[in-house]
Order: C-alpha cells, then sequence, then structure tokens
C-alpha cells in the first residue's frame, strides 16, 4: 500500500469546531489539506452559495456537506418533516457545490431497530428523486452499535451495504467510519462488498481511545487509540477507492486546546498513522 | 409467553454494590429472589465455602460465579497467567457451589481481535479439562462492541456461538446478555443457533438508556431504557430456556441510593418488564 500524503487529506470542519468557515479554511489551506468536508454550522453566517465560493477560492475541494439523515419517527408528521429537512439539505449541498451528504440515518428509542430501518428505507426513496436531479449523492453511514438507541439504526456494515444495494443507484452509497466499525468481524468482507458494488462513496478516519469516557465527544486523534488505520485503508484502497481520507474528530479534549497546534497533530498524525 | 414471576428472578451481588454478601443474601431472600450471581469480590471477607453455606442457608440457588476471562495478552507469560487466575477461580466456583462461570473474554489494544480471539481459544482449551472434572459450566458472554479495545474480542451473538461450538463441550457455553446484544439484527437468529447446539447457559438482563453518561456504570434498570425485553426473553425461551433471568447492573446512579429502595425497584421492574 502506498504511502499516504496531504494531497488526500480532508477535514470536517466540525474536528475544528472552534473556528469559523473562513478560519477553517484558511489554515486548512495553509497547512497543505486538500480537502474539506462542511457541515452545516459551518455555513450559518454565510449560507451555502457564498460558502462554496470561499472553499473554492482557497483552492480547497469540497468533499460532502454534513449530515443529513434521521428519518425515523413514531408519527407519520414527524417523518414527513424529517423529509422535508432532508430536502432541504440537498438544496444547500447544490448551492455549497458538495458532490454528496452524509446520512446519519436516525432511530426512535419508542420502536424497533426494524422499523427505524423501514423508515430510513422510506425516507431516503423519498429524497433519492431530488439527489438525483441535483447530483448529489447520499451516503449511508452505519454508526457504532452505542447509537442504536436514538442515532441510527444502522449499525454495521452490512446493514448499510443492504441499504444501498436495495436503491441500485448510482447516488445511494456508504461512507465507512473507521470508529464506527473497526471492531467488526465482517468488515474486510463487507467492505470488499460495498466496492464491489460501486457504493464505497467515502472514508472517514479517527481512532477509538482504549478509555473512552464521553459516548458522543470522545474520540480520538488517529495514533491516540486501538484502531489498525493503515489495514482498514488497504482494505478500502482494495476496492479501487481513490478518494480522500475524511479525518472527523469529535472530542471535548482536542476542543479545548489550541486549534492551530491540534491542526498541526492532525497533519502529521495523518501522513504517519492514516 | 408466560408472565414471570420472581421465582425465576437472581440478582448478581454486584447489581447492589453497597451491600456485603450475607446483607444481599438476606435482603434479596426475604424480598423473594430465589437465585444469586456471586461475584468474586463478594466472597473475599468468608472465603467461596463458607459464602456457599451462607447462600445455601437462606435458601438461595447460587446460579453463577462471576467472572472469568481476560484471557489475550501480548506476552505468553501474560496469557499463562491468565490462566493460572482461571483455574483458581474454577476451584472457588466449585467451592462456592457454582455450577458455572461467567468469562469476560478479554482483548488487548496492542494486537488484533483475530489475534485475541485465537488466544481465547487457547485460553478456553486450558482450563476446559479442570472445568469439566469440577463440573463447572464456562458460559462466554459477548460483550457489546464499545468493550472491544480491552473487555472483549466477543462482541456479537455470532462470535460467541463459533467460539462455543468449537469446542463441542457441555461445559463450554453462551450467556446472553442484552445489554450488549441487543442491537444486533441476528441476534433472534443466533439466540435460535445458540440454544439449538445447547449452548444458552445463562441469560442476563438490565436496560439500555438512551442517554448513557458512562461506557461501564450506567446501566439501566428494566424499563428504564429501549431495549424489547419481553421479545428478547420471548426468543430465548423458544430455545427451551427455562433458568434464571439474571438482573445484572452497575450504576453509579443506582448504587447511590438506598440499596433497599433500589432492590424493591428491581423486583417490581423484574415482573413487570422483563
Amino acid at each position: 500500500m502506498e504511502n499516504i500524503t496531504l494531497d488526500r487529506c480532508c477535514i470536517h470542519t466540525i474536528t475544528t469546531k472552534p473556528w469559523g468557515l473562513s478560519e477553517a479554511v484558511e489554515n486548512y489551506a495553509a497547512a497543505g489539506v486538500k480537502g474539506i468536508s462542511v457541515w452545516q454550522n459551518a455555513t450559518e453566517g454565510t449560507g451555502p452559495h457564498r460558502a462554496g465560493e470561499i472553499i473554492r477560492a482557497a483552492g480547497l475541494e469540497i468533499v460532502s456537506y454534513v449530515r443529513g439523515g434521521f428519518f425515523p419517527h413514531t408519527s407519520s408528521a414527524g417523518r414527513a418533516q424529517a423529509i422535508d429537512h432532508n430536502r432541504k439539505l440537498l438544496e444547500e449541498a447544490a448551492a455549497l457545490g458538495a458532490p454528496m451528504i452524509v446520512l446519519v440515518c436516525g432511530a426512535s428509542p419508542d420502536q424497533s431497530l426494524e422499523i427505524s430501518r423501514d423508515q430510513i428505507r422510506e425516507g431516503i426513496a423519498a429524497i433519492l428523486p431530488l439527489a438525483e436531479k441535483l447530483g448529489v449523492k447520499l451516503a449511508i453511514e452505519p454508526l457504532h452499535p452505542m447509537y442504536a438507541a436514538d442515532r441510527s439504526a444502522i449499525n454495521t456494515m452490512a446493514q448499510a451495504n443492504d441499504m444501498a444495494e436495495y436503491f441500485k443507484s448510482p447516488y445511494v452509497g456508504v461512507a465507512v467510519d473507521v470508529y464506527h466499525l473497526w471492531w467488526d468481524g465482517d468488515l474486510e468482507k463487507e467492505i470488499a462488498r460495498c466496492g464491489a458494488n460501486g457504493n464505497l462513496l467515502a472514508y472517514h478516519v479517527c481512532d477509538w481511545k482504549v478509555n473512552t469516557i464521553d459516548l458522543l465527544n470522545d474520540r480520538g486523534l488517529m495514533g491516540e487509540g486501538c484502531i489498525d488505520l493503515k489495514k482498514i485503508r488497504g482494505w478500502v484502497e482494495a476496492t479501487g477507492f481513490k478518494g480522500f481520507c475524511e479525518v472527523e474528530i469529535f472530542s471535548n479534549i482536542h476542543w479545548a486546546k489550541d486549534q492551530h497546534l491540534f491542526l498541526s497533530e492532525i497533519t502529521e498524525a495523518f501522513v504517519r498513522t492514516v
């Protein structure tokens, strides 16, 4: 497997949450990072169209818009509202110039995971025509089982593959995030299946800290934890994937430090461990 | 499915951690609970033989001794030490009069999960002759994927079934704990497989709280969370399992309250929700 360079490094704006969009763009570009995945909150000051101009002017490529999904609700009104919201997100992604949105598919603790998956399928079906019209892909991101209560009823690559394959559309695929999936004994096989079906749209990296102290905001910088990142990148690239490796870290610890220092740690860790 | 009564209620001593063994035994028996699973720390004052006498004198049945395992280590000396420790635990279980020990199988963040699973297999193989001689069964407990870094490389029922079936021994089986497994789309199928192979040795209940604030010690009382306990008990009993439903709750919140109150909440929740 080839060594990796910053040419394939993309950073999610949430990773450097204390920075506004312009500050993030300027600093990522200066550090030699080539891609950016834009969280919705990062476009609030400028709107998505202007955000796209700022990013492209700095020479960064927009990799994804984050995040849609959250389709399941016990009420039909709640589900309809979620679909409307996702259509709005697709319009924003198109205005931004993002080629895909990431779907955190959702779950409800008040119904079974099977019902939630049915509602996810219905939600994706409802927004897919607009996605195709706008040319914005939908990347289903399986989430760690510890998020099955209320964030995602899709918790393994196998489930994400099943869902993506159901649609038989080049506009529905899967985002592989090591944080959620590293533990799965079927991961190599399911990544290969995903790639063979043309569904591998995105690859996200961070690390799993052995003593995780917060279920949401204690992700590790690559190298801080126990994930064998090179092994998993090898599986991803064996499918022919040549896209960005997207750094997506939610961390109260890292957000609390100087973000210039953190960005230098990210770029250093990226070339060494990803 | 039949309604459940306290005749099938077993409590793990760790659930009421502030109580010593005699206090736990006396209060469980007075509440109408019929079974007890004994954690090693609970026998420290009396030793296992005397602990068994105290429990039986109160009319409680000893369901399991908790917990063995933690076989994987990067060093062979570490693995040998783990095997010795598990042999000591088996002797203690026999002295206590427990028919099985629960295995939290272990993992090491410094090696792959595949290697850890190989070492778990070797560890079980090493202690199985003594388990058979003493008449103490080994119950492999698959742990939630959020514990894969350092607590267990066996994270699904499928992996636990694979491991148990490898040994083809009535002295190796599986402990099903809803906390670890409720999210798994293959759970019904894998519970059926476990039962069909004669490997379903134990059933543990608690609940998954939607806003879990601690990875280890924030389990919910049955009914506090989102697990469909009756559905899963139905799957377990469909295999012919007629054993105890073991209440195993680690919770800083519940440990902080009056344990008499907590015990009354447990027995009430047991007959209503399990």
